[in-house]
């Protein structure tokens, strides 16, 4: 069975695409390829985005961008030389444009939402296969907060029977997946452990690419110490870490030091709140765009006890992770099995995750 | 196989229930029941349907509505004595808070899209059966308006190989399905008529039951002659009637009548442009609130050359057609077949409609 995963994050760089093949129990990444939005849809997108807008943008929007997605499946079919007839499937996870995962007093009710756009009855109708889409919210219909749904593929991927490991991504904000030996899908734990490469990007206003900005600088200790002490860094999973945590008012810590030494202590606090939020285990499996800044990497791997490698040694290129967990949900919950690990969510118990559009 | 159908209409009244057991091709209403919205939640309805709102009030709005689909499917099993495990399937149409089926110029594509909530995965969660909702985005993402989809329904109950037959529903406004003898689902032609009860509604302030205000009247022919001469009702289908074109302004016209008289001349109206839009059939049958106003009823009777019914005369309670329509449309999506008729929404060709979530 071949099935494409379609992700589109928060930070609205563009659509992800990657095509994955099933055999049995296996999976194997076909290829994969990104398109970045034009600005013009990153600001619409943005516009509806957690604000007052009208409910005609957003109905919009919601059919726009699942004619972008479709065109970014074909674009990929065609890139990676796999046809559009080949697919059996395609997993979108939509455009966040709201997510509210803790319950909140509503008419009455307690209600947690979320919001993903990008209708998948246009996408499967477009592509002539059909589509999963919107997975979160049967997450929430049991009790789970939405997200984290990454740690399912963390899950699949590296369980093992007699090795732990730990699945973590670095993106703006670092989260690891624990895979304990011979752990079920209800056993994972998974958390934010803080700052990824957010701190970082927002002082330099860019990435920090092999590191060569804090490679020049050097770490102002009691800074550090000072972030360091911060309660949640110590507080117990399961915790997010939101990306108003780190934003303007977090950067005015860095006030009056030079750039190069700012950007050192940004990443050694990254650094450090991942090394010391990482149980034991047998070894640490990176993904996200900070596997692309070398020093952060060596950093890591200095505080860690166990080897630090990435998900490029199972087959899984780190840039491309989120859009193979949207084909791996997806084909999940066509086979009718739950996606969710209600240890990462906080659920109630797994569910079968997503909607189904026929094409 | 069993399913319960859910409707809501623009009307805000609130939801309905109907269960429909199907047995190879036949189907048979087990029974309804309708639940009115608390004044709350239609206000929260409208504060976000075509409007300037949060995204946030959305979001929460399309599960904390899926809450009350669940709870009226619930109530509608024990008032109807059919135990919720009896349910295979739930057809929920949501909640529409926008609708724009002609397309319009939208960051340099052709966009139509429509808005329908109420999260279909709370639905089967809660109930612990499938659901499919969400039904007129595929009509749209093949050329369609995405309405009417009613037809569908009038087709599968009216169509006969020797017989056309006219389905009337008179809702606020009044349409009309024409099914020929022998048509298939592609012949059939779905079109508005003009008002319905929305006029007489307007100036009584309420419903005329029972004609009891127009039978106290004379209708002022001039008016209505005035009235006629409007350039819609002349117009070859497909067309529809905005519930805007009869509304504050539409009222104006019965200024300085009696009210009496102003509900007459109204209630001609609606009669009048019915019976000029039918074609030849050998039956015209009736649904919605419309029949229950025996003097609109007679009055068109009169002006019609084929016989008058209602859906009743065939196990469809008039009240709860819509209801019915969509567990008859979740039913043939969950067999994997089209329920759109391309002559009545403008689509390019017949879809499978809607998205199933799992309970």
């Amino acid at each position: 069975m071949r099935v494409a995963g379609v992700m589109s994050g928060t930070s609205l760089d563009g659509i992800d695409v990657a095509i994955v093949d099933f055999v049995g129990d296996d999976l194997h990444v076909v290829g994969q390829h990104a398109v970045a939005y034009p600005d013009d849809v990153r600001r619409a997108i943005l516009a509806v985005s957690n604000s007052v807008t009208h409910t005609g943008s957003i109905a919009r929007l919601h059919f726009f961008l699942a004619e972008l997605y479709a065109d970014a499946v074909r674009a990929a079919c065609e890139r990676i030389g796999a046809p559009l007839v080949s697919l059996d499937l395609i997993g979108c996870h939509g455009q966040t444009i709201f997510h509210e995962g803790e319950s909140i007093e509503f008419l009455g009710r307690r209600i947690a939402s979320t919001l993903q756009i990008g209708d998948a009855a246009v996408i499967a109708k477009r592509c002539g296969v059909p589509v999963i889409a919107d997975f979160r919210p049967d997450d929430i219909a049991v009790g789970g907060q939405g997200a984290p749904l990454a740690p399912f593929l963390d899950w699949r991927l590296f369980r093992h029977s007699q090795f732990g490991r730990i699945a973590l991504n670095i993106g703006g904000i670092a989260n690891i997946s624990v895979i304990r030996a011979g752990a079920s899908l209800e056993d994972v734990i998974a958390f934010d452990t803080g700052p990824g490469n957010m701190v970082i990007d927002g002082l330099i206003g860019g990435f920090d690419r092999d590191g060569a900005v804090a490679r020049r600088g050097r770490v102002n200790q009691p800074l550090l110490e000072r972030l360091l002490s911060d309660p949640y860094y110590k507080r117990r999973p399961p915790k997010t870490a939101g990306r108003e945590q780190y934003g303007a008012e977090f950067l005015a810590h860095f006030a009056g030091l030079p750039l190069a030494d700012a950007v050192a202590t940004a990443t050694e606090l990254t650094a450090t709140t991942i090394a010391r939020a990482i149980p034991d285990a047998s070894e640490v499996i990176a993904s996200g765009g900070g596997v692309h800044n070398s020093y952060l990497m060596e950093r890591l791997a200095a505080q860690l006890t166990q080897p630090l490698t990435t998900s490029a040694k199972y087959g899984v290129d780190p840039d491309f992770k989120e859009a193979i967990a949207f084909a791996v949900l997806a084909h999940e919950s066509f086979m009718g099995r739950p996606g969710n690990a209600p240890g990462a969510t906080g659920a109630r118990r797994a569910a079968i995750l997503g909607k189904r559009a026929s094409p």
